[in-house]
């Protein structure tokens, strides 16, 4: 089941996932969903992990057959899972900790029926508290992500040519990132996310209002998909916003950068420099102990104090934060936004993408994703923060 | 919020949930998943769709804040709906639908509090059930669908070049889907089915069994998302196939071809031609009234014939079905496995997909959207169904 290299980061998360279970004095977490199936098994698999209070995690595996391990035993159905607990001398949970803000309502209650709880608790919360604090090893994925991500978007700038409209180029882009190692596939937490690889958002398309809890918007190219570009010619004065996800080692980095077609307006140019100076201030403020509202407060107010506010985060409709915890989902654990309560965490990763969208150019504004450390925070996305003319 | 050309297409879909509200006795039906929620507004939205037993379907919007019309009702949150249906005379729904099977736990326990509803049935099961039947124009979407599928399918062999890896093909053909007009996004219904735009399966990565319901596995190229293409070279006597999504209308259709380094072995070629025979054999038998499970039966019965029951449905781990229904969804109903209760009727779309997999070699077999007419089936995805040399 599992390589011998990563057996002690995992169990380092089941004994974190442990404590919290007790803490809330529960007597056990079942779970059944992939992304927290990979968080507590570094893969994949169809079947369920089951952490007691105490003692060793269990695998219970429907497929794939070829795992094997200490604790990997075969099961048809969530039912069989009793009187392989018997066997162990481990006593069923009567209070049962389960993913209930992932797990669909039938799936909690046929595995707190099968499991015969009295009584369930929100696994989600606690797990998301839990993989919103990355351990030395995520943060490597995420400094490795951040660096193929910054590679990627170095050679956009080769992918264009005359007469593109947006969908050619973010093909290209696409292509690009795939090959550079993107595993394409983007893991959102709720339905309030849905997307491709990415956005790439040109002129006036940047300012239609998406139903997405994306910070930018966008027509996208059907009414079953309604974000991102949608078929816009590249023209001149245009700002073209790429914000493709970087999607390379199973955690996620976020990074957005603007290019031109010609010159934008004085207007586009002084509401990038505004996102790239609160980029700054926020790298120099930031660390262990600071509120995330206040971080989107500076933001706010930074926009408010150079008239951008009707422009920030969104012209017709506006994103009511400036970040978001990235991790093995593209949205987790903290969120920067006014009534946040989150305080930053060593460990803690976030994006900032404080943005404007000009009417009639387009989308403006960087995004860097950022590991907080003992003194501040570190940019894994590092590159040119300029707007780079196509 | 709709183009008046689709009002009657969702009209009639509206009309025929709600005689199944009634058929179950229940009062009222509230959806809130994105891929239901296109099925009764032909758009994505942030909301809610109110269908009572009786009377017109109410809109309850969150974003985007530009959808306008009749029954179009802003909203903040679900707890806002109450007031709004009581100033209407609409009366709270005593037996609240609810999809049960798509929303999360406390997504349900949410809306049943919100809407003070005394007990819940589900309604995915409902909802599924009537979207297996496909209409005209649904089906029309289908067959446009299935001619540029099978047009992408026609210029994969141009594509190739000596020296790459099943992962760089299975990108170029990625960019072609993306340059011919697929979305790229792929809907799965679970969460046993996570995949990014399809597979490239080459040589024995075939034999690697994957944790997800797909026909097929393969190793995949990250833990995080094993399946699929996983980095191997194509090299002679390599069977290569190819199941890549058709994502270009909002309604899927599913299709695979196989492709071949040189030639293969007699075993595959057999295979392959059984594969195509099942297929046409299927195609003279399928009409309303025909259980899927008898043509499930059909060719395992062939497969056995043929001495290739080892290798039917995968070889180290075999899948237990040979065809799945699509639309919104790539695993819609009906099923076609030997336990199937499902009967061939008038609207069903489901892929057909007996495939082989022959160690050394790779995974062979064809794979073909077909809708249910009047008097049998019809092939959405046509083109040549021989293995072709690359």
């Amino acid at each position: 089941m599992f390589n011998n290299a990563i057996i002690p980061e995992l169990s380092n998360r089941w004994l974190t996932i442990q404590t919290e279970i007790n803490k809330i004095g529960a007597d056990g977490l079942l779970i059944g969903g992939n992304v927290n199936l990979f968080y507590v098994a570094d893969r994949i698999f169809s079947g369920f992990c089951y952490l007691p209070n105490k003692g060793e995690p269990l695998f219970f595996v429907k497929r794939p057959i070829h795992l094997k391990g200490n604790n990997v035993i075969y099961i048809r159905k969530p039912e069989d899972i009793p009187s392989i607990l018997s066997e162990r001398n481990i006593a069923l949970p009567k209070t049962l900790l389960l993913e209930t803000d992932e797990l669909t309502y039938n799936e909690v209650i046929r595995l707190q029926t099968a499991l015969s709880a009295k009584s369930i608790l929100n696994g989600t919360t606690i797990l998301r508290a839990i993989r919103s604090i990355k351990s030395d090893y995520e943060i490597s994925l995420l400094r490795n992500s951040g660096q193929l991500h910054a590679n990627c978007y170095r050679e956009i700038p080769n992918l264009y040519r005359t007469g593109m409209t947006d969908l050619d180029f973010s093909i290209e882009i696409e292509r690009l990132f795939r090959q550079k190692g993107s595993l394409g596939h983007f893991r959102t937490f709720g339905q309030s996310m849905e997307i491709f690889m990415g956005s790439v958002l040109a002129g006036n398309n940047a300012e239609t209002a998406s139903p997405y809890d994306f910070a930018m918007g966008g027509a996208g190219m059907h009414s079953s998909l309604p974000v991102g570009c949608n078929g816009t010619k590249l023209t001149n004065g245009m700002a073209v916003m790429v914000d493709m996800g970087g999607t390379f080692t199973g955690y996620i980095t976020d990074m957005t950068r603007i290019f031109s077609i010609g010159k934008l307006t004085e207007l586009a140019y002084k509401a990038h420099q505004v996102s790239i100076d609160i980029h700054h201030e926020i790298a120099n403020l930031a660390k262990p102990g600071i509120a995330t509202a206040d971080l989107y407060n500076l933001a706010f107010t930074k926009s408010e104090k150079y008239n951008l506010k009707e422009y920030f985060m969104g012209y017709n409709q506006q994103a009511g934060f400036v970040g978001h915890g990235v991790g093995i989902e593209i949205n987790e654990s903290p969120v920067l936004s006014p009534r946040s309560k989150d305080i930053l965490t060593l460990g803690y990763v976030f994006a900032l993408e404080p943005k404007f969208v000009i009417p009639g150019t387009g989308a403006v504004g960087i995004e860097n994703t950022f590991v907080v450390n003992a003194t501040g925070i570190e940019n894994l996305t590092k590159l040119n923060e300029e707007i780079v003319e196509l």
